[in-house]
């Protein structure tokens, strides 16, 4: 009996990464492909030998499939990708399109926007980042303006990286000005597997919270 | 008679970047595979519609293998390395260790290290992201010290990437107290692929004044 796909994430996170913990990256792909999984979890105060021999630089999510294990989110989708079409399409042009819009999104957007979002929250009056976040946003949108998806004319899971990479500065109000921007990002948020990935990822942490892990 | 892969990089650029532009990467990867390629150029001063058509983001590089187009020096370099093995192992454990540890340069290292040399560059005083950068080196650090290349026990894509990641911050000096990463940026741009994929892209440039692109 094969074992089940298993993806790791944190015991417990304060409320404010609650919902963007990228493992949702993860739990909506395999709600995507109808795959069954299980979560979970090390601790996140205390990040032991165990925890960074399994994610060199100490963070989530990652993932097991069988004796597979492997790191990063991006290469995660990738991975789990090849498993059902329903994350990327079978001919080499339209896998080689996901694949080049899925580094896009972990290269060219949200080299940006990461960066940007640390140096907002760490208090500096003028974020060094912006204009350069604004001219990604306006390439970005010339592009969302023509087309539904990003890739093959069709959700992939570049469409899954790219717009929770958008998620938050969004939430941060910083895509008021991109029409096509907003409208992507909620189109993919209004999809039942987003909807259940979140909700599921929110229940992980409130069950936490419950169990004391660190309330 | 199949076209030959060719590399797009820009027709012109200003000394700081020589020796850096990214389709250095794609020149590496196809030296190390033995792999004939071809080299165009599009204008830097003047990105019109053709260009952004490729490159949605106005950058370089981008791939062009017959029918095949591809942006994103990731993704190029995760199509190369299925031409050969000299790029990837062939195995699937060897193949996933060289996609986490590729978009790791990607994701989780360049993610900072590029937008610390933009603020850097900007004159700011105090760079807000170096803490953050000094953390993910520090974790670099200990896994380099513990082994020769990144992924699958050889020399990967992942490497490629990785390597050209750090030189940046080691050319500004960053690297000092890291002995293993600098050992490792030295044992990368020691093999003769990336000398001479820097030389040719260097000769690509000086080819540019001479004929006054932009002098």
């Amino acid at each position: 009996m094969p074992e089940r796909v298993t993806v790791w994430t944190y015991d417990w996170v304060p409320d404010g990464p609650r919902g963007y913990v990228r493992d949702l990256r993860l739990r909506w792909a395999l709600e995507e492909a109808g795959i069954e999984y299980a979560v979970a979890s090390v601790p996140l105060s205390d990040r032991g030998a165990e925890h960074f021999a399994r994610q060199p630089f100490g963070q989530v999510p990652f993932l097991d499939d069988g004796d597979f294990r492997l790191f990063e989110s991006g290469a995660c989708l990738l991975h789990l990708a090849e498993k059902s079409e329903a994350l990327m399409p079978r001919d080499a042009e339209g896998r080689a399109d996901t694949l080049q819009w899925l580094v896009a999104g972990l290269n060219s957007v949200e080299m940006v926007t990461v960066p940007w979002w640390f140096i907002k929250i760490s208090g500096t009056a003028e974020n060094p980042l912006a204009g350069w976040m604004k001219q990604r946003f306006d390439r970005l949108e010339a592009v969302l303006t023509q087309r539904e998806w990003l890739a093959a004319s069709r959700f992939t899971i570049a469409d899954i990286l790219m717009s929770d990479v958008l998620r938050i500065p969004g939430d941060l109000g910083e895509l008021e000005s991109y029409a096509a921007l907003k409208a992507y990002v909620a189109r993919a948020c209004s999809r039942p597997a987003f909807q259940k990935a979140r909700r599921d990822q929110l229940a992980h942490f409130e069950a936490a919270d419950a169990a004391g892990n660190r309330a």
